[in-house]
């Protein structure tokens, strides 16, 4: 490909190496420099005719205010481990099991009336007047406690230590400054904070882009206090992080009612994105996102009032931002920056409304990466990871248009890898070239919108929470990630969505993952509404997938709830003494390529007998097809991303909307794709495998033949 | 081993094998020789001077009275595979899942009060106002269904065809008269069985032993239309094969409420023993059993009058028997017959109280046997399957005394295999020593009670329901059979036991299975005061032994609700970002036997840190120990029987309660046992594997050392 322009690029600039900067930003056509944290730009740069990215992390770095302000950091409820009562009395030290380091306790009254004491044996919290606390002691004694019943306390506590600043700490034996998080909750904190960003927007009159990192709340991080499990919770999109008494009270003045410790702490299992949300987390999430909003646009106001563009950090502190809400355009913001491994986080940056969209690529230009491997130093090999990323991302981007991308870290560690240079400099005209194409018209795409049904529906659509490799576990992120760069329509839905039409316009609608969990749905499935919707919408055509535990809910003749479409169920013990109904594999020709695999899921039975089985493990199916009316039912077991499973994947999107298996546009070999822009009627095959391949492409014009090397894209004008 | 006495050995005679059969009898030192299916004895053979048993199926064999009174035949709820309706009816053929050879649709009015038609989406019953049924077809139709939703029909059919006849004529290919089921519920039956019982006694003079095979109810074995699926639900303890209107009607007048057919059919899944029962079953089983006993009881006394011996054969038609149950002296059966294949089947017979015992041993005297392997035909080696099976009962018979053994089949195919003769023999010799010396006094055990946990019972002692091949996916049948041959008490408690105090008497108690199963025990961890109770008892000294999903149940802030005292929990999908903790991998001396394998448990953690791992799985532990107060919790995650796998059981006994793992009478050599009988100083060494072992023993006089063949048995005078 051959990239016609500059620009959409974000380079990060050095200090002390204004050459190799202002060499790389023309080698790499940048429009924009940024600085990383803990490096500043000198006037050379900042003079050279570029736009300035300036990073902020608002809530950290206020330590001086922070120490007089104590009672303003932010807080989270936290849940001792269980203590069994061996004698009439039980004492819980608080902090035992957490990290002096990020907690401490908040024993003000204000913050006690909050705290509960569960037997967690019964079920039941203990009466008020049964416990005493001894502040000095930090110690929790319970009185009268029934004998062998098992014990909690959940308490309020203030943060005073932010997490990813105590990461950077722990991680790289950092002995500077504990950053302490300040909440925005308290009107003094916002007030100093708006001061703040006025202040600094006046000192740094070269900034073109004031790049938020993110906004105040953090994912939960809850460090424990032994070495053996320093991690004790962890969750990206939980919204642990933001509660106070202050907080609480304003909750209850606005909804009605009061939240508790125990809506936090849930059993000391906390509220977890992979889980679905009951209606007091909803309604808490939203009086949250509403405040971030409000705030948020204030400090979005003064940015611009500054003739600067306010651009916002899609991974670190976000919760409260919520792209995906309905009301994110109101912060303002100009553009929204998201760090990419994988090709459904750039699904997940474009799909952001009315916001410049910019990619953060991997590698960042650090020594090591993630997990501690090398990059730029010793075996590293920056030039051939650049090319797995982005191997990774540019299949979706192919499929949605993105306007911006760019690096991260210390351009200096370039200097020794003119491979990765030369590198980057291909990405970014293949990133230019296919802007351009979005630009002329929109991508050709089959015709099929296919939708996504978990608990969330919009709210996480492309994301569960975090990266792959924190989420892989779950087979929707594997789903996702192949959908990510297939030609197909793709939506996510919740289950009222479903029982308000949304039905309508989908063909596919995909259901994934384990009983129970915000992915399969839970307890929605017990509402009948949903059932008869999707049941009747089948019946008149459209194609259900079920992966995993689909529909499933305890309480019904069978478990799963969608098995009349699926035709299988999965035995949770009362069906042991049934038959099994016998099959054979069947085979649908070109539906399953060579190498797919779908791992077996035990207890998995046929309900009647009328499926296609067309791969089974341990004599257990493990993909069945079958019709119902019009529409049809699909069950996989299992999935996990690869390229044969997503060419699989694809093959069943077709066949469950009655078309041909290699359509037009579409490339006969699973380890290729294609796009095609008909507006410039440019087809652009991609390799995505690391070895050269053969395919060929159908079009309305005549059959493309091809040979790409490994990874290589390929434009061909028709 | 040298046995000093014959008897206590019954043979099944053949006519037209005189010779033989009284040339065996006296080989083996029968003392009783038995018809068998199909076999009559001739006078030569009755009168030899040998006990003689005769065998009578009490509930078919008269089709003649039956064809005249169809509507006292045994009778039984079906319900149909869910329909989902997509027009404003449904119509169902009742029969189209069912066999028409085994089932005739129930029609009557008296029947069709207790028919009952379910909208499976919205789990609601339907409105009888609402559906009607047309005799001739066989066709029920729901009028004004709701689109989309699916619904069942659940009716009563009688049985026409008794199914142990039934599976002979399907898999002989026969072609005879189809025996039907009689039910004794109705008095006609009654009087017809108690006539023909007085009659069948007067005929047969020579008969000293009437072997009743069984008696009324058989196990469910529900058989469906498809070739594809024809064995749609059997459970060797399920009671369905025993209701009709007139038993419901019975049971309403007796218990003050009313059964409908879905406390049979449950939602379709049907009532299986692996479930825990809700009293509404246990009630219905009462009653059933309060039947069983009082006509049972009129059979055998007309036996008891005639002079003759009245043995039950526990294996075929024995619902309601319930040789477990607090009444069953009340049949005043002499004795109990049980065919075994496993240990804990020998102990199964042994436990029953105020009966002679008898074991029928396998191979049985067939061409083939279990799975269509030949026996007495071609490749068969009839010896060396009578030493596995005698070899897998043996350590069972050490442990606990059995009057008697017996062969069953036909004599005649023992002709061409003199090694298999002559190994009964020895079987014969053994059996009689070891019966010899717990007649002199009882064997040495170790300090160790064992008490089993599950919501059976008592009433499920020494089995789950039927063969082992039958039920090995669930791990506590693998624990039976390991207990049914080590030198401990073994008890079976239910959770009303163990709130009334019956953990006093026990060392360890062990709870294994998966969540929701009768095995683990389901909503009965509900109870605060079980919980309690255990937690209890371990901290004073007991050791709780979990398995699998001990204690596993819903809506608590564990799923397993002992894992304070067990120290893990398992994942429900809510600990998915949750931290866990690092452990290393543990070793207590001699514990672990080499060979052993407890494969492992996904989504199981530590929840505190402070367990022993032993051994793990895929980075997640399999075998962990913990203390608590003097007590201990250990946690396997599934139990699979071996000879190794024994071997650790035993140690982890011996572990919990605090006794060295090789004290004296314990073999040093995993793959041999003992059993010491201190009236008549006489140690029984055995050997449970096929290879030559050398073992040593501590004991009071010395240490023993021995070398023994392949499945020997040795006997030592100390």
């Amino acid at each position: 490909m051959t990239a016609e322009l500059t620009g959409g690029f974000t380079l990060p600039g050095e200090s002390g190496y204004e050459e190799l900067t202002l060499k790389l930003a023309k080698k790499w056509g940048a429009d924009v420099i940024r600085d990383s944290d803990g490096t500043a730009l000198s006037d050379t740069i900042l003079n050279a005719g570029y736009g300035i990215y300036s990073t902020i992390c608002i809530i950290r770095d206020h330590n001086e205010w922070a120490k007089n302000h104590m009672d303003k950091l932010q807080q989270s409820f936290l849940v001792t481990n269980p203590k069994t009562a061996v004698e009439p009395f039980v004492t819980f030290h608080l902090m035992s099991d957490f990290s002096q380091g990020q907690f401490s306790v908040n024993d003000s009254p204000e913050s006690m009336q909050f705290w509960q004491v569960f037997d967690r044996t019964s079920n039941m919290e203990v009466s008020r007047r049964l416990w005493t606390y001894e502040k000095e002691a930090g110690n929790l004694t319970i009185q009268n406690a029934v004998p062998y019943h098992k014990y909690t306390v959940s308490f309020l506590a203030y943060r005073i230590w932010e997490e990813i600043s105590m990461y950077n700490h722990v991680t790289n034996g950092w002995n500077k400054e504990h950053l302490m998080p300040v909440d925005p909750r308290y009107v003094e904190t916002r007030e100093y904070l708006l001061q703040w960003m006025e202040d600094w927007c006046a000192a740094h009159p070269d900034t073109t882009v004031v790049r938020f990192t993110s906004l105040f709340y953090n994912f939960a991080w809850i460090w424990g206090s032994s070495e053996r499990n320093r991690s004790l919770f962890t969750d990206w999109g939980s919204y642990d992080f933001t509660v106070s008494p202050l907080a609480l009270q304003q909750f209850a003045s606005k909804y009605g009612y009061q939240l508790c410790a125990e809506d936090f702490v849930n059993k000391g299992a906390y509220q977890v994105t992979h889980m679905p949300p009951n209606a007091r987390k909803l309604d808490y999430m939203n009086f949250i996102n509403d405040f971030v909003i409000h705030f948020g646009k204030e400090l979005v106001d003064i940015v611009h009032r500054h003739g600067k563009q306010a651009y916002v950090f899609y991974d670190d502190s976000w919760v409260g931002l919520e792209p995906y809400g309905k009301r994110f355009h109101e912060f303002g913001f100009d553009g929204l920056i998201k760090c990419v491994f994988s090709g459904y986080e750039a699904r997940l940056c474009a799909g952001v409304k009315s916001v410049t969209h910019e990619l953060r690529l991997h590698p960042y230009l650090f020594p090591v990466g993630l997990g501690g491997a090398p990059t730029f130093s010793r075996d590293g090999d920056p030039a051939l990871e650049a090319k797995k990323y982005w191997n990774q991302i540019r299949r979706a981007l192919l499929r949605v248009p993105i306007e911006r991308i760019g690096l991260g870290g210390y351009l200096h560690l370039t200097e020794g890898y003119p491979e990765f240079c030369d590198y980057v400099e291909q990405i970014t005209k293949e990133f230019r070239r296919i802007r351009k194409l979005h630009e002329e018209g929109p991508v050709y795409h089959l015709k099929c919108t296919v939708a996504v049904l978990h608990s969330w529906g919009r709210l996480r659509s492309w994301t569960l929470s975090g990266h792959f490799h924190e989420t892989e576990q779950h087979d929707l992120i594997h789903v996702i990630e192949a959908l990510s760069g297939l030609p197909v329509e793709v939506t996510f839905l919740d289950f009222e969505d479903i029982k308000n039409g949304a039905l309508d316009d989908v063909q596919v609608l995909i259901n994934a993952g384990k009983a129970g969990s915000a992915w399969s749905g839970g307890d929605a499935w017990k509402d009948a509404r949903v059932v008869e919707q999707i049941t009747k919408w089948v019946y008149h055509g459209g194609t259900l997938i079920g992966i995993r535990e689909p529909s499933a809910v305890e309480g019904f003749d069978t478990f799963f709830r969608m098995s009349e479409i699926l035709g299988v169920d999965k035995d949770k013990g009362a069906r042991v003494c049934h038959g099994k109904w016998e099959y054979h594999i069947e085979k649908i020709e070109g539906l399953l390529p060579a190498g797919f695999n779908i791992p077996g899921e035990s207890q998995i039975y046929l309900t009647d007998g009328k499926n296609r089985v067309l791969a089974e493990e341990n004599k257990v199916p493990a993909l069945t097809i079958r019709d119902f009316g019009k529409g049809k039912g699909i069950y996989l077991s299992s999935f996990r991303y690869s390229l044969e499973n997503t060419r699989l994947f694809l093959n069943l999107l077709l066949y469950g909307t009655n078309q041909e298996l290699i359509p037009d546009y579409v490339t006969a070999n699973p380890y290729t794709e294609c796009a095609y822009y008909p507006e410039s009627k440019v087809l652009v095959i991609i390799n995505n495998s690391e070895k050269s391949q053969i395919t060929s492409i159908s079009t309305e014009f005549g059959v493309v033949n091809a040979q790409l090397e490994g990874y290589e894209t390929r434009e061909v004008l028709l």
